[in-house]
C-alpha cells in the first residue's frame, strides 16, 4: 500500500488509479488477447513526475509497464500481472514546429494524428502514418519503431527521431532535444531507445524529424492474379514513379470480410490479390502512376485523385483490422520476408496454419513494398500458440523477421533466440542488464527471460 | 612476442606488420597531430579473421585500435601507444546492388568512392559524400557516423545503415545483413554501433541503403556580406528548392588560402562570406535555384550546371582541408550549433581563439545547412589544448555539439562530460562496460576514461 500512496503523492490522487473499474481500460490490449490486472495505473503530467515514479519503483523493486495509446498488438504495453502501469497520455504537448529545419519537439503522449496535424499546419508532413493514428502516441510509436504505410518512402518511426528525452531505470533523465541536424558526440542513445519497447527507458518526449509536404496525391487500387503480378507492379512503380509513397496489398477473402463489415459493394473487379498504391508529390503525380500501370499492361485499376475517392480506397485496406476484430480475437503476426520470397511465403502461410490448427481462418494483408505481411488467424484460442509457432518458423525459414513493425512484446519474446544469432541476443541481454540491472522496466517484453541481476553476467 | 605470432598465424606473415617502417603509415593520422607506435598492425582478410584476432587479443587483454582508411581527424583510428591496430582495408568486397530495394552489402574496407561507383552503376546514389571519399572506408564512415556535403538532404552515414556485421569484444559476430526494409525484432544494435567509433565492436560489413539518383545538377557560388545574409539564403533555398542537396559555406580568408594553394584566380566577387549550394534532381533544377537567389535579390552568384564548372566551384570548398594542411598542423574542431546561433558563433570564434592563443590563425568553413562548422586553427602546438578548450566551451554555451560529424575520438573524449548530461554519460559508460567489460576496444576513444572492469559498476 505504501508504494501506491507514494505514487499518488507524485501524480495526485486523480491520476493514480487503483479502483479496478478505472484501471480496466489500461489493463487489456486492443485485440483482447493480452492483459492482466495492474497494481496501479499512474498518469504523470511531466517528465519530472515520470522520473520520480521510476525512482520510487526502483527503490521498491516494483516492475513498470510504460503505456502510450494502448494500440500495441504484441502485449508489450499492458500488464502481465501486478505491475505499475505508467500511462504517458498526459505528456501530450507539441512545441512550435521549426519549419526551416523540419523539426518539432513532441510529448510522448501526443497522438500521431496530433503530430500530423501540427506538421501539416507548418507546411510539412510527419512522414509516418498508420491506421491507429488517432489513438497511438508518438512515444509508443518510437518505443516500438512503428512502421505503417509511408515507411516505404520515409522509413519507420526510428528514421524520424532527431532526439529523445527519456527516463532510465534509475530515474535519471537523458535529454537530447537540441534539434541539431548532425550530432555524433557519443553513442546514439535515442537510436537505441527507439524500438526498445520500454525495456531500457521510458521515452517522455521526442524531437521529431518531419518531411516536406507532398500534397498532390493519386491512389490506385489494382486487381491482380497473383503475388508474382504484384511483385512486377511494385518493380514498375519503383522504376516509373519516384513519387511512390505507399504500396499495400490484401487478398480477396480479406476484401470480402471488409466489404461485409462496411456494408458496401466492391469498387473494383474481384481478383485473388489487390495492390493499393499511392503516389505523392508537390506536382500532380498521375502521369508517373499511369506509366507504371501501363508498363504492366494494367487496364482495370481504380484510380482516385480526389480526397474522398482516395479515402474510400484506403478504407478497404485499413478496414481489415476492424473487420477482423469484429469476427473474433485474432492471432496477429506481423512479419517481414525478403521480397524475393514473398510469393512463396503468401502461398505457404495458409497451409502451415491449416496444419497447425485445422479449420483456422487465415487473412493476409500488409505493406507489399516493405515485404511486411500481417498474418491474422481467427479460430485458435488466445493462448494457443501453435499457429504463432508455425507461422514464425516459416518466416525464419524464409530468411525473414519475426517482427517487422509491431515489435516483439510478450507475444514473440520466446522467439527472439530463434530469430537472432546467439551473439546478437547475448549483446541485447548485456545492454538490458547494463541499463536496467534490476529488470524493472517492462519485464517479459522483447527478451525471453528477465535479465539476470547485475554481476551474474555469465551469458555475455 | 607470442601475441604477435598468434596474430600472424591468423592473417599470414604478409599481413602482420611488425617492422616499424611497414607499420608507420598506420600509426599517425592524416593531420600529423595524433599517433604513436603500435604493437603490431594486422590486416585481416575476412570477418572470421577479425573475430579470431579479437578472441586472441581478448585472451591476452591486448588493446585494439580498429582502422579504416585512416582519414579520421580526432585521433580515434591511430594508436595511443602499444595497441594492436586492426586495419580493415582488405575487407573491400562490394556485393551486387539490389536496385529495386536500393540496398547493397559492402565490406567495411571498401572506400566510399568505390561504394559510390557501385551505386552509380546501378542507377542509384550512395547518398553520402565528403572530400576524403577516395581513401575513407565505408566501415569507418559508419563507425564514426560521418556526415559530409549531402547530409542536409540524405542524413549522415547512420541514415544509410540498413544493417551491419560486426565483431564484438569477445570475438562473437553479430550479423544483420538480411536487407529487410522493416525489422524491429529487438534492440537496433546496428544503430548503436554506428557512431560508436570502434569502442563497442568492429564493423566488418555494412548493408547500405542508397538513394535514388539525381543526375540533373546545378551549383551556385554566392558572395555574401554576412552570416545573416547566408541564413536568409539558406531559408530561401529551403523554401524554393526542394532539390537542395548541399549548402556549404566558407569565409574570405579561407578562400584566399585555397586560391594561393591552388594557384588560381578568384572565380567570384570577393566578399566576407561565400555559400556554395547545389541542387540535384531527376529533371533540371536550375529554376528552383534561380528562384531562391531571386528571392534574396542576389545577382552576382556564379552558377554552373556543367560537371567541370561545378567541380571547379567544389574545389574551392573541398580544397580548404589540403590548403590548411599545407600551411601547418591545424587544430581541427568539428562542431555544430543551432542555426539561430550560427552568426553569433562565427563572430565569436576568432575572438576566443585569439584570447586563448594570441596570434593563432582561425579558418572557418563547413556545412551551413547543418549548422556544422569546421574550426581550423593554425599556430598552437599539437598538444596545446587551450584553443580546443576555448572553442568547445563556446560551442557548449551556444547549445551546440562538440562533435557534429567527425566523432569524439581521443581529441574530445575529456569533453564528453561537459557536452552531455551526467545521466547520459553514465548510460554510455554502462553500455560500454556491458559490451566490452575488459575495455580492449579502442580504449581512450569517445569516453573520457577506460571503462572500469565488469562488476565495478559503481558509477551507473
Amino acid at each position: 500500500v505504501s508504494l501506491e500512496r507514494a505514487l499518488a503523492a507524485v501524480v495526485g490522487d486523480r491520476h493514480a488509479l487503483v479502483d479496478p473499474g478505472l484501471r480496466a481500460p489500461y489493463e487489456r490490449d486492443w485485440t483482447g488477447r493480452f492483459g492482466a490486472p495492474a497494481r496501479i495505473v499512474v498518469r504523470p503530467g511531466s517528465a519530472a513526475e515520470v522520473a520520480e515514479i521510476v525512482r520510487i519503483c526502483a527503490q521498491e523493486g516494483a516492475a513498470i509497464v510504460p503505456q502510450g495509446g494502448n494500440t500495441g498488438l504484441v502485449g508489450g504495453g499492458v500488464p502481465r500481472g501486478g505491475e505499475v502501469v505508467v500511462s504517458l497520455g498526459r505528456l501530450d504537448a507539441i512545441g512550435s514546429v521549426d519549419a526551416a529545419l523540419g523539426q518539432v519537439t513532441v510529448g510522448a503522449g501526443a497522438t500521431l494524428a496530433a503530430l500530423q496535424a501540427a506538421c501539416r499546419a507548418a507546411g510539412l508532413d510527419a512522414g509516418l502514418d498508420f491506421g491507429a493514428r488517432d489513438t497511438a502516441t508518438v512515444g509508443g510509436a518510437v518505443a516500438c519503431d512503428a512502421g505503417g504505410v509511408k515507411a516505404l518512402r520515409h522509413g519507420t518511426a526510428r528514421a524520424h527521431v532527431a532526439g529523445v528525452e527519456a527516463v532510465l531505470a534509475d530515474g535519471s533523465v537523458v535529454s537530447r532535444l537540441a534539434g541539431l541536424v548532425k550530432d555524433n558526440a557519443g553513442y546514439d542513445l535515442p537510436a537505441l531507445l527507439a524500438g526498445s519497447e520500454g525495456t531500457l527507458g521510458i521515452i517522455t518526449a521526442v524531437r521529431w524529424r518531419a518531411v516536406p509536404a507532398a500534397p498532390a496525391r493519386v491512389a490506385a487500387l489494382v486487381p491482380l492474379a497473383s503475388a508474382e503480378a504484384a511483385a512486377e507492379l511494385l518493380a514498375a512503380l519503383r522504376a516509373h514513379a519516384p513519387s511512390l509513397e505507399s504500396c499495400e496489398f490484401f487478398l480477396d477473402d480479406g476484401l470480402e470480410l471488409v466489404l461485409r463489415h462496411q456494408r458496401r459493394p466492391a469498387p473494383v473487379r474481384r481478383a485473388p490479390m489487390y495492390v493499393l498504391a499511392e503516389c505523392a508529390a508537390t506536382a500532380d503525380p498521375t502521369a508517373e502512376l499511369a506509366a507504371a500501370l501501363d508498363a504492366c499492361g494494367i487496364e482495370d485499376a481504380v484510380v482516385a485523385d480526389d480526397t474522398a475517392g482516395r479515402e474510400g480506397l484506403w478504407r478497404l485496406r485499413e478496414g481489415h483490422t476492424e473487420a477482423i476484430g469484429a469476427a473474433g480475437i485474432p492471432h496477429k503476426l506481423d512479419v517481414g520476408v525478403p521480397l524475393a520470397r514473398l510469393g512463396r511465403f503468401l502461398a505457404e502461410v495458409p497451409r502451415v496454419v491449416e496444419r497447425a490448427v485445422p479449420g483456422a481462418r487465415t487473412i493476409l494483408f500488409g505493406h507489399l513494398g516493405d515485404g511486411n505481411v500481417h498474418v491474422n488467424v481467427l479460430g485458435p484460442e488466445p493462448d494457443d500458440e501453435r499457429v504463432d509457432d508455425a507461422v514464425l518458423e516459416l518466416v525464419c525459414d524464409c530468411g525473414g523477421t519475426i517482427s517487422a513493425e509491431h515489435g516483439v512484446g510478450v507475444a514473440k519474446a520466446r522467439w527472439l533466440e530463434r530469430a537472432r544469432d546467439a551473439a546478437d541476443v547475448a549483446a541485447m541481454r548485456a545492454v538490458k542488464r547494463a541499463l536496467d540491472p534490476a529488470g524493472i522496466l517492462n519485464p517479459g517484453v522483447l527478451l525471453p527471460n528477465p535479465a539476470p541481476a547485475a554481476g551474474a553476467g555469465a551469458d555475455l
